[in-house]
């Protein structure tokens, strides 16, 4: 694909939207234009990638590569106002391909990351599924996403999905015990901060060990005397059952084989 | 405290008697003896660390510090069998020193870390919590302390016990979603680098982001179309629960002030 000729749109203005185009941008590939709901958010995303805003999908042709980062549900009445001749990619992982409806050029291109606006991605390591029944696209598209990061694969749409249900568990649901173990300490006024080191070394050890290799803690002893009284000790409801129910399923894994 | 009066003996020959031994001799402190239940152990212990066997721990004296290393059941077997005029401190998190008998010089050398034996720790930024009744006792334990980690910091039982619950729920229990991840994606034939990126970002993200700020996900939109369609296709019963219940919790903590 030749970085001159190829013209990438991005639909959206949200988390997705900002850091894949500050990480094209980064990487030489302009960005041709930014559509958005918000006019106030497409003209803020526009002017810092150097890009138009486009006031009309339907203005699209078919130089253009449009990506679509915009949530799950609204994809499709945004696909409904692209010329059929533009070549089309969305960032979800859960929506199948065949879920929406056909055209000539249509494809996934989904970064498996946890993305905000407010912190910035280095893509070279984050995973991107690609997929189209178009195989010519499929490969722009790859050809695309590798300019960006060093692990680019062809999945199809339920790999992507099962891969996406992982996600959410090792990072949305992390993410709220993170939130839950700061809330234990806000009620004792300690700082969160003390938690960080282990937090990371959490996240750092599976380079060497499996999840179950690396477990440690009460629960992996089996150790009730600890577990009852740190139960005992924890007020919010919420917690409560989370601890309830991790320790025993802890100990139950670390029985199986 | 002078690096080479100090004769510090490790009682336990576990995780943390391990790890600490290491990172006491990579920073010149000696290990001048190492006293475990099984003798194959702390052979192969004592070999590591250059130290002697402790064949009876009724011999220790008090010039010797004991740094007591075994899981918090074992904690007090131990203690009695340690002459009173011997420093003793411990490495539990969840113990008070009131629950355990009082001795001349009794306190706490507690690392807030996962440690497993197969994976050495850089214990420069874990923080250590100290405490004793004996100030200078709990002064000379804050010292050693210093001399491995930049975070030191005196700590009652109460706080320290607070500390452990947080640490049981971002350590112990994201590193059971890190292995209901697993499970979910080789139920599927897919492998569990794919998420590594993804799972260390989410760890990273806290950095600059507070939890509440770094969720993104389905919950966080409180996208049903996407819960119900992923929930539909969890098949382990755990995970299904825990979908269930992280769905939930996400959304009503994101419509909390």
């Amino acid at each position: 694909m030749d970085k001159n000729t190829q013209k990438i749109v991005l639909i959206g203005t949200g988390n997705v939207a900002h850091q894949l185009g500050l990480a094209f941008i980064k990487t030489k590939i302009p960005i041709c234009g930014v559509w958005g709901r918000s006019k106030t958010k497409s003209t803020e995303l526009a002017k810092k990638l150097g890009a138009s805003i486009i006031e009309d999908l339907h203005s699209l042709s078919s130089s253009n590569i449009a990506l679509i980062c915009v949530t799950d549900t609204g994809i499709e009445e945004v696909l409904d106002k692209i010329p059929k001749e533009v070549k089309v990619a969305y960032t979800s992982g859960s929506i199948g391909l065949s879920n929406l409806p056909k055209r000539e050029a249509l494809g996934v291109f989904y970064p498996l990351q946890t993305i905000s606006k407010n912190r910035s991605i280095d893509f070279a390591s984050v995973p991107f599924l690609i997929e189209s029944q178009n195989t010519i696209f499929e490969n722009e598209l790859k050809i695309l996403a590798t300019q960006i990061s060093s692990t680019v694969k062809i999945a199809n749409s339920e790999t992507r999905f099962q891969l996406h249900i992982a996600a959410v568990i090792v990072n949305n649901f992390v993410n709220h015990l993170y939130y839950l173990g700061e809330q234990q300490l806000l009620e004792n006024n300690l700082s969160f901060d003390l938690l960080k080191p282990l937090i990371k070394e959490t996240a750092n050890k599976l380079d060497q060990l499996s999840p179950k290799e690396a477990q440690t803690g009460p629960a992996q002893r089996n150790d009730q005397l600890i577990i009852q009284k740190q139960l005992a000790a924890i007020k919010e409801k919420d917690t409560k059952e989370i601890y309830r129910l991790f320790s025993q399923m802890i100990t139950a894994a670390q029985l199986k084989a």
